[in-house]
C-alpha cells in the first residue's frame, strides 16, 4: 500500500511543478518556448503543467503569454499577514512612519539575503531592491547585517559578496566583521549610510533577542542629506522593542513609553493571554 | 515519446501538490494529521509532498506544524508588483493617502469576490477584510460594486450574497441592481456607508475605461463620522484615472492636474513611448 503510494507521488513530479512556477522569478511575462526552456521540461510537458496550473489559478495566460496567477499572490501574502511578529509590526511601523516620515521596512534573512516582507512608506519609489517582496544581499542591507551581527560564525549563512552599488559597500568578509563589531558595540542597531544605495541611509534593529531564533528586523530608511540618523538609531531600536513585546505577549515595564529599556535591566512582565 | 512524457505529469499530481498547498488558505499552522484530512491525501503521501515542498522553500516545518514558506510570499507579491497597474497606482496611493489621511486599496474583481492587491494607510487595523491580500464580497465592497456596475449580465460573475454584517447591507440581486444602477448615475463611483463593515465609509472608482478589460478599482475608506464623503468621491476619480494615464503611457491634458477631466472631453494625448 505504502509502496504503491509512493510511486504516485515522485519527487521529479513535484520538481518539475517547482522548477516551471519558479522561472516567473525575475521575470513578470513569459511565453511557453521561454518557460520551457528555462525549466528544462519538454515544451509539451510544460504546456500540460501550464494548463492545469492556469485552471487552478496559479498561473494567468494573457494571449500567448502567461504570468504568476493572483493566487499565488493570495496565498503568500495571506501567511506572512498571519504571523504573529508581522501583525505585530504593523501598527508599529505605521506610528514609526507617521511620526518621522522615513520609510519602514520589517525584512528577514533568506539565505544570504534579506526579503522585505512588509514596507511602509513611499520612498524610495525607483530602486527595486527596496520594495516589498524584493530582496537585498544580506551582507549590502542594514536589515541583513543587523541580523548577520548576532549571529555566531556557525549560524551564519554562507555568504555572497556581489559588488557594491556605491564605493561605500562592503567587499571583503573582513570588511563585513569589522562592521559586524561595531553594529555589536553599537547594540545591535546597524547604521548604512549609502553603502547599499547612493542617497539612502538606513538604520536596522533585529527584532527578539537573539535566543528567539528569530530572523527579523526592522529598518527605517530616507534621503541622506536629511536624514537624523542619531535619532533614527533610538527609534528603530524602540520600535523593534515594542514589536517584540507586541509579538510575544510580554509588557514593556510601565512609564517608559517610546524610551529603549536600560540594558540588563528587568525582565518585562508577562501580560497573561 | 509525447505518449511517454505525458505519463510523467498527470494532471493528478498536480492537484495533489495544489490541493495540499490549497489547505493553507484561511489556515497560519496546520499538523500533518490536518493537512492530510483537509487535502485529502493520504497520511504518508501528504508527508512525502510535504517534506519534498519544504525542502524547496514553498512550505516551511515549525515543529509539528506546517506553514506556507516564504517563497510562495516572495514568487506571489513579485508577480503583483511587476504589473504596470499597480506600478502605476503606488505612487498615486501614495500621495492620496498623504493629501486625505485615508486609506487607499488596489483591488481586483476574483469571481465573485475582490482582492486587495495594494493598501497604503493604517486604518482599519482589525478588520481581516480590508487587510493586503484578503478578499470582501463584490457585493458588500465598495470596489466590488464599482466593478459590477461596468460589466453587463453576460460578463458577472455568479455572485453570492452572504449575510451582510450591518443592517445597511446589500441581501437580494433586485437591492444589488438598484445600487449598481445609482453608481452608474454617478458615473461609475460606488458608494459605501457602512454596508461592508459598521464605521466605515468607503467610495471607489474602476481603473481604466471599460474596454480596456481591466477588473480593478481603487477605493478610499475612512471613518463614517469623518469621512467627507463628496471629497473622496471626486478624490478618487481623479485618482483612478492617473493611474489609468501612468498605467496605459496616456498623458493627461495639461493644466488641470489631480481634477477630473470634464465627461466627453478631448481624447488624452499619446505620450509616446
Amino acid at each position: 500500500m505504502t509502496t504503491a503510494r509512493s510511486q504516485d507521488t515522485p519527487t521529479a513530479m513535484i520538481d518539475r511543478v517547482a522548477s516551471l512556477l519558479e522561472v516567473f522569478a525575475g521575470h513578470h511575462r513569459l511565453t511557453l518556448a521561454q518557460i520551457s526552456r528555462r525549466a528544462r521540461l519538454p515544451r509539451s510537458s510544460a504546456h500540460r503543467i501550464l494548463q492545469r496550473l492556469v485552471e487552478l489559478g496559479w498561473v494567468e495566460r494573457q494571449g500567448f503569454q502567461y504570468t504568476i496567477g493572483i493566487r499565488m499572490f493570495e496565498l503568500g501574502s495571506q501567511a506572512v499577514r498571519r504571523d504573529r511578529v508581522h501583525q505585530a509590526a504593523l501598527p508599529v511601523m505605521h506610528a514609526v512612519h507617521r511620526s518621522t516620515g522615513l520609510t519602514a521596512h520589517l525584512s528577514v534573512l533568506v539565505s544570504s539575503d534579506v526579503l522585505h516582507l512588509e514596507r511602509i512608506g513611499g520612498w524610495p519609489d525607483k530602486d527595486k531592491g527596496w520594495r516589498l517582496g524584493a530582496r537585498q544581499p544580506a551582507v549590502h542591507a542594514a536589515a541583513g547585517r543587523a541580523l548577520l551581527a548576532r549571529l555566531d560564525a556557525a549560524e551564519r549563512p554562507a555568504l555572497e559578496f556581489p559588488p557594491p552599488a556605491t564605493p561605500y559597500g562592503i567587499r571583503t568578509p573582513a570588511h563585513l566583521d569589522r562592521e559586524l563589531q561595531r553594529i555589536r558595540d553599537r547594540s545591535g542597531v546597524a547604521i548604512d549610510v549609502q553603502s547599499c544605495t547612493a542617497g539612502i541611509t538606513a538604520v536596522a534593529a533585529p527584532i527578539g533577542p537573539s535566543e528567539s531564533g528569530l530572523r527579523a528586523a526592522l529598518s527605517l530608511c530616507g534621503p541622506t542629506d536629511t536624514m537624523p540618523t542619531d535619532k533614527a538609531v533610538a527609534v528603530v531600536r524602540t520600535a523593534a522593542m515594542d514589536i517584540w513585546y507586541a509579538a510575544s505577549g510580554l509588557t514593556r515595564p510601565r512609564g517608559r513609553p517610546h524610551r529603549a529599556p536600560a540594558r540588563g535591566g528587568a525582565a518585562p512582565a508577562v501580560a497573561g493571554g
